[in-house]
């Protein structure tokens, strides 16, 4: 998967999910996270990177609310967004916004 | 700095930054930018992350749009944006987005 996601025109959604992860026997897991949510209607991409201390930020790119919406319902992404507060994160912060401009370099 | 960000609760804005860093010299303008950054009007605050390989992700939070752009025209930061477009960043995205939503594990 590359590294930038490659997004449509503005105006889309953005999942901004920073954390500090507890342990790491999510690897796979997050593979597997990527590769279901890649798979759900509107979803545009995603970025991610963690650090050697654990801390890391994800960002997901989704077509509309209603997209978002469905890919939290997926039964599968649930046990695993049970399994997250149980066990894998101490703490995280999800944010749900609307992207209206974007730039990048080179141009696109 | 502490690695998450304080913010109030939504609305507020997101300028989500993704970008490969072509050479190591920056270290020292990155923590520069930040404490600058800190002491415009409308920062509520910034998370960053970057990978080995020279990926990274940095989100800053913002009260409103003009805070957004007061930033951006900020004369200082102006001389480190053309020397990024220049010499630091292979690639970068930078998108604007307005926060409407947000959940923490510990709830806040």
């Amino acid at each position: 998967m590359p590294k930038f996601a490659k997004t449509p025109e503005p105006p889309y959604y953005a999942v901004i999910f920073t954390s500090v992860r507890r342990d790491d026997g999510y690897a796979q897991v997050a593979e597997r996270m990527v590769e279901l949510a890649s798979q759900q209607p509107g979803f545009l991409g995603v970025e991610s990177v963690r650090g050697a201390d654990g801390f890391g930020i994800t960002v997901s790119y989704w077509t509309s609310e209603e997209a978002i919406a469905a890919w939290k319902a997926n039964v599968e992404h649930l046990a695993v967004q049970e399994k997250g507060k149980q066990k894998w994160y101490e703490h995280y912060d999800l944010r749900v916004a609307k992207v209206n401009r974007a730039y990048s370099k080179p141009a696109a």
